[in-house]
C-alpha cells in the first residue's frame, strides 16, 4: 500500500496527542515528524516513538515526501501555518476554530484551493456515535422537518494560552460555539443568517476573556437555534464537559447526549466521582476519515468552508455582544 | 373561627376546578357560590357540592358577605372582572397572565389599591416543593450570587379559547413565559430590563397563535436568563409538560425539575407510559396562602405587581419578535 | 396544652441528634433531659439547649413527670433500656433494629404490654414522601395486586460500634435489612415465611462483621422479595446511600427512589459532587407521629411487633448464611 | 476471496431475520439457502433475496459445498439439528439456550468435536458496546477484583411457541437467564457452583410456563450474582426489554445499561413513547465474528461449552424452584 506521509505542526492544543495516537495506529499512515518550537511539549512523544523533530515548521514543510500536515497551534497561528503548508503543496487538517476573522479564513481557503491541496477543519464531534445516528435519523425523516435546535457545550476552564486573547482570539464563546454550531449547520443543511449573543466573565473573575455565553441563531431555512457555551464545570465535576443537543422536528424530537456512553466510577483514590467514557474515539474516526479521503482522492469530509461557517457565527456573536443587538451575517 | 367567604368567577380556565377543590377542603373558607355565564361548565360541580350559581358575576359581587373572588376567566376578561370586583370591595386572586397590556394591568392594580382590596396573581409554581427548596438554598447562599438562569415550560397544546388571540391575547409565548419568568424575578430579586425573543407557529400549523418561543432576558442586576416556552408535547407524551430551571451561581448550581416527584406507570389500559405525580399540590398551597393572608391581614404573598412584572416580559417578547431586535423595558 | 414530657437515652446512634432537633421544634413537647453515660457525646447539645443531663439513665427514668423516652443506644442495649423504661411506666420509641434475638424482642414487647406503655420502632423510612405516596398508590389499587418487590439499602460504612459485633449484633445485613424489610411488610400487609440470604465482608476486609448481603424472602401471600443491603458507598460518593424499591404488581409497577428530591451540587470546596437533599425530614415526621399518638391516645403508628417482624428476617438471614439453605420463619 | 457458504435452518426464532440480514451484508459470505418446514415463515425473504428453499433441512445439509449452518429452531429441536449438521460436517451457530438438558448439550458438543466442526452458541449480548467496554475495563483492572454482579433481563411476553413448554423447555427463567448468565461467566472467568431460584407465572395467568423469576448464583471464585429475569414489560412500554448489569468490585463498580444508546421518540402515530436504538447491531457483530472465525480457522468466539455453562444454570434454577433449596452444580 502506498502510505500517506503526515507531519504534525505544534502541540499547543492538547488534541494533538490524541491525533498523534490515531496517526500511529493507522497502517496506511507514515508519520514523518513533529514540528514544535517548544521542544519540551513534544520531547517525550518524539523520543518514545522515535520520530523526527523540527524546531522550525518550515523545515518539516520542506520535506518533499510529506503529503499532509495536522495543525494544532494556538488559534492565532492557524492562518499563517495553513497558508505556508498550502504553498508547500501539503494537505491540511487544522484544529478549530479555523481562524480569528472571516477575512483570514477566506485567505486560508483560497490558498489551499490555489495550491490544489485539501483543507479540513477538525470537528471531531461529527464522529460521535450519538451524533452520527441523530444525523441518520434526521435524514431518514424520523422527526420530519427540523424546527429548532438547542445545544450545550459546557466545559472546564482550559487555562494556558486559551485565556490569552492575543493567542486564542476569544474565550468560551469562541472556543465552545464552533463544535456545536458546525453540527447545527450539518443537521440543518442551512446557513446562519442572524446571531444574537451574550457573553461575560462569570466564573473566573481574573480572566481577560469571557467564560460564559449564550448564542441565538436564525438559519436561512427558518430553523432557530440556541447554544449554551461556557467554561463552567468545576474541578469537582466528574468530567471535562458535555456536548448535548435537542433537535425538535415536525414529527418528533431527538435528544443527543454525546458522552452518554459512560460508566460512573467512584473510587476514593480520585476522591470524587468520575465518568469513564467507553464509546468509540471521535478523534480517531476523524483522523482516519481525513487520511482515507486523501488516499482515495475524495473531498475532505469537513471543508474549510465548514470551518468558516461555524467560526463566523462565534465572531458575529462577539459583535452582537458589543452592540447589544442581533447581527446579520 | 371567622370564615373567609369566597366566590369564584368563571371556569373558563381549567385550573378553576383545582382551586375549587382546595377551597372546599379548607375549613377556614366558606364557598359562597360560582358565577359563570356558561352554565354547562359548572353545572356538575354546583350540583355535586350544593353551591349557589350565578349566571351574571355582578350578582355574585353584589353579595355583601362576600370577602374575595377567584377569577379564572379567559385572559381578555381579567381586567374588567378584577376592576369590578375591586369596586365591589372584594379581594381578588386572578389567574395568570394578569392582563394583556401593561396599561390594563396598571389599572387593575390601581383599582384594587384605591378600593383597599388585595390583588394576588395566581402563580402556583412558587409553591412547588423543588422550587421552594431551591429558593431557600439560594437564600442560604449555597450557590453564591446568581449568574444566569435557564428555564423551560414546555406543555401540550391547550386548544379551546387559548388559541383564539382575541380571548387569550397570545399563544405559547404568553401562556408559558409568565410562570417561569415570575420564578426568575423571585429568585433574582431583580427586574428584567431587556427582552429578545423568538416565536412561531411550528407544531400546529392551523393555529392563529404561536406555539413555540424562546426568550432571552437581562436583569437589572446583571443576571442573564433564557426560557424555552412551547406547546410542543405530543399526545403520546407521558405528561402534560414540564417546568425546569438551571440556576447557575458563583459557587454552585441548582437544577430544578418541578415534577420529578413522579412514578412511571406503564399500563396497557392507557396504551402509553404515564407519569403519576406524587408531590404536594401546588394549587392547594397557593389557595391556602391567599386565604391565610386575607384572614391574618398580611399582604398577598404574590402581588399584582408581580403579575405585571412577569406578563410585561412576555408582551415585550412579542414586540421583540415583531422588531427582530432586543426591546428595553 | 398539656405538653408531652420526653427524655432521651443514649446518643450512641447518630440519629439521636436529628430526633433531638425534632423534639425541640415540636411545641407539644417538653424535653426533660438526656441520659448518656458518655458525657462527651451530648455535652454540646446539653449546653446549647440548656437541658438536664443524667449520667445514669435510671435517674432519668426515675422522673415522675416523664412520659416517654427515645432510645438510641448501641443495639445490644435496646432490650435492657426498653424493659427498664417500661417498668418505669414510660412509653418508648426505640431505634432499629429493635433487638438482637426474637426472644429478647418478645420480652421487650411483653414488658411494654404488661406495664401499659406503648412501644414504637423507629422506622423513619415510612415517612419518606416517595414511600408514603407509593403506599397510597398501592392502596388505591393502581398497580393491582403486588407480585414482587426489589429493594436496595446501600450505604457507607458507619465504623464505630456498628462494626463491633458484641454491640451491634451484626453487620450490614442487620443494619440495612430492617428498614426496607419493614416497608415490604407494610406494603404487602403480609409476613415473611422463608428467608435465603448471602452475606460477606467484601469491601472492608478488616471488619469483623459482614459489609455486604443479599436477602431473598417469600411472603405468606405469595409475594417474593429481594433486598440488596450493604455498606458499599465509597467516600467519594455524593451521598451516604440509598433506599430504593421496585414494586411490581399485576397492573403496573412503581419505582421508589426515596432520596430523588435532591440537587446535585458541584463545589470545589468539597472537592467532589454532593447531593443536597431538599425533601421533607422523615425523622421529624416520625417523631411527630409518635408524640401525637401518645397525646391523643392512639396506638403507636409502628409497633414493637413491626420491629420484630423486620429484625427477625435479618436474623434468619444470618442463619441462612450459616446453613447455606433457605430458613423458614 | 474464498467465500464461506452458509445455510439457515428454521426461522422459528425471530432472531433469524436479523442474522439473515447480517449474512446478506457480509461480502465474505455466500448464502446457500434456507430450510424451514413452515414455508410461510420464510417465503417472503426467500423470494425477495432469490434464495434456495428447502422444506427438509436434511436436503440443505446434503449440499456438499455448504460450510456452516445457523440454527434458529424451537429450543426443543436444537440438539437434533445440531447433531445432524455435525454429522454432515457443517459448522454450527445455534440460537440460545443451547439445549434443554445438560445431557443433550453434552451430546451436541461431542458430536461437533467428533466430526471436527465448530459449535458456537448465539449470545449476541457479548457484542453490545457497553458490555464490550465493561469487559475491557474489568480486564484493565479498573474495578479491582469482582465481588458481586446484579443483572436484569426483563422483556415482553413473546407468545408463540415460547410459551409451549414442550417446544421451549421453559418460560422466562430459561429464556432470559442464559444471556446475562453467559456475561457473568465471561466477566468472572469462573463457573457457577450453586443456584437458588424462584419462578412463577405472575403477569400472564393463562400461561403454562413461568413468566417471572429471580436467580441467585455463587461462583467457584466466591463471586455472588443475582439475576432478575421476566416477561414483564407491558405493551405500553417504550421498548421490548432491557439487559442491565451492576458489577461491583473491590476498587469501584460498573453499571451496564446495554441499550442506553437510544433516543426517546414521542410520535402520535405510535400513540406511545418509543425508544429508537442507535447503537451498533450486536447481531451483526456476532454473525461476523462467527464467519471470520471459520474463515481464519480460529476457534468459535463463544463455544458450545459456554452455551452449556449458561443453560445449566437456568435448568438448575428450575430444580431449585421445585425443591425450594439451593442446588449444587
Amino acid at each position: 500500500m502506498n502510505k500517506l506521509k503526515v507531519g504534525m505542526i505544534s502541540f499547543a492544543h492538547g488534541h494533538a496527542f490524541s491525533y498523534l495516537h490515531s496517526l500511529l495506529a493507522l497502517p496506511q499512515v507514515e508519520l514523518v515528524g513533529i514540528a514544535d518550537e517548544v521542544k519540551s511539549r513534544v520531547e517525550e512523544v518524539v523520543g518514545k516513538h522515535g520520530l523526527a523533530y523540527y524546531a522550525d515548521y518550515r523545515d518539516l514543510l520542506a520535506q518533499d515526501s510529506l503529503d499532509a500536515v495536522v495543525i494544532c497551534s494556538e488559534n492565532a497561528f492557524h492562518a499563517q501555518l495553513t497558508i505556508d503548508a498550502a504553498k508547500a503543496k501539503k494537505h491540511v487538517i487544522c484544529e478549530k476554530p479555523l481562524g480569528l476573522s472571516v477575512e483570514e479564513m477566506k485567505r486560508m481557503i483560497d490558498a489551499c484551493d490555489e495550491n490544489g491541496v485539501k483543507l479540513m477543519t477538525a470537528f471531531p464531534c461529527r464522529y460521535i456515535a450519538a451524533v452520527v445516528n441523530a444525523k441518520a435519523a434526521i435524514d431518514r425523516g424520523e422527526i420530519g422537518r427540523i424546527l429548532a435546535i438547542k445545544g450545550t457545550n459546557r466545559g472546564s476552564m482550559p487555562g494556558n494560552w486559551f485565556v490569552e486573547p492575543e493567542l486564542s482570539g476569544g474565550g468560551a464563546l469562541l472556543d465552545h460555539t464552533v463544535h456545536v454550531m458546525d453540527l447545527m449547520n450539518w443537521f440543518t443543511g442551512s446557513k446562519v443568517t442572524e446571531v444574537y449573543a451574550y457573553a461575560a466573565t462569570l466564573f473566573h473573575e481574573e480572566l481577560k476573556v469571557d467564560d460564559a455565553g449564550m448564542i441565538h441563531v436564525k438559519f436561512e431555512n427558518g430553523v432557530f437555534g440556541v447554544l449554551d457555551t461556557s467554561w463552567s464545570r468545576p474541578k469537582s465535576f466528574p468530567t471535562w464537559g458535555d456536548v448535548t443537543m435537542e433537535i425538535v422536528g415536525t414529527k418528533g424530537s431527538i435528544s443527543v447526549d454525546s458522552f452518554a456512553q459512560k460508566t460512573e466510577l467512584y473510587n476514593d483514590d480520585a476522591g470524587k466521582g468520575q465518568y469513564l467514557f467507553w464509546g468509540d474515539s471521535m478523534d480517531h474516526h476523524m483522523v482516519e476519515s481525513f487520511v482515507d479521503a486523501l488516499l482515495s482522492g475524495a473531498p475532505a469530509p469537513i471543508s474549510g468552508v465548514d470551518g468558516l461557517r461555524s467560526a463566523e457565527v462565534a465572531l458575529a456573536g462577539y459583535e452582537s455582544v458589543k452592540l447589544g443587538q442581533p447581527v446579520k451575517l
